[in-house]
């Protein structure tokens, strides 16, 4: 007998209809974001909700998948787009499918061995696909919610800890009004 | 270094731009709607495309996905709405999730060991979890093309013939208006 199969999205609320919720405010982000300054200043008035994920994991077997519903608010600190924490999967083969359904913003990637860095676009109507070995981390740079799925191998699992520890190379910033990615280091403030 | 890793959705057109397309007709779904008559008559007059489907393999390792995007058209063929093949995957414990994006209609779902059979809604806001060792197959229920995203392991496969032999067991057909689940043997038709 086959358990639930079927979902309903309610993108007004940003969740999968009955799946549990992971909210992530500032305050979870500590570390994450280059100007530690602009964090402070935000942190000190409030601690605003940045993102959501709401995820559902039918099953869990060797060719299962799980997917989830995030919505990523519009927002900065500093120079620097409202962004998730960021990770790798457990399962470092593990790719994932991002499908953008809302709002406009980007895919930071880089490869855990070369570094190599990219920023995809991920709005609506966009897709991006997350290789194996990449962190990943998503950003909202336009004025609305961000609303995309996420669809990955059941075992992938989530790494937080070795992309937060020595953060990704690049920042997303805005210049002259546009999303551009720049190297964290090359960046002209206190970090 | 990556390849492409990201694409753009044109759903007015039905296509993943710049991936190729597979194109579905009438003729090639021989023998898979109940109605013979209903189905002779219609491969007289002309050879209506039922479906197209446009994929991307971004790569083909153990932990890496495929995706698709489907648009099945409207349309009935005696009481049975225009549906796609069906499948079961060469690897069978290998998942799909399908993302309605447009449209409305089902997927038909058959254990391939119990024969259980499921009629799960797949249209604009729903998704559909299809577990390993499940026939599926997606039917438009609606007036307007039904879009959906399908991703599944890379190394999942597609096996037509197993369940094109004995077809499924259930069908969709319109009831007082609305579409339902019943048995193929249940039909008053000559099949």
């Amino acid at each position: 007998m086959w358990a639930e199969l079927s979902t309903c999205l309610d993108l007004d609320a940003g969740v999968i209809v009955g799946a549990p919720v992971v909210r992530r405010h500032l305050s979870d982000l500590a570390g994450c974001f280059a100007d530690r300054a602009a964090y402070a200043a935000l942190r000190a008035g409030e601690d605003p909700l940045l993102y959501t994920v709401s995820g559902v994991e039918a099953a869990d077997g060797a060719g299962d998948l799980h997917y989830g519903l995030g919505v990523l608010f519009p927002g900065r600190v500093g120079g620097e787009y409202f962004m998730t924490k960021g990770h790798l999967h457990a399962r470092r083969d593990a790719a994932e499918v991002y499908i953008g359904l809302r709002g406009e913003g980007c895919m930071l990637l880089e490869d855990e061995a070369t570094g190599e860095s990219r920023m995809e676009p991920l709005g609506q109507g966009r897709v991006v696909y997350v290789p194996g070995h990449a962190a990943h981390r998503t950003i909202n740079t336009g004025r609305v919610p961000l609303v995309y799925i996420g669809v990955y191998p059941a075992d992938a699992g989530h790494d937080y800890g070795a992309i937060a520890a020595k953060n990704f190379r690049m920042v997303v910033v805005e210049r002259d009004g546009k999303p551009a990615m720049v190297a964290r280091d090359g960046l002209n403030i206190q970090q």
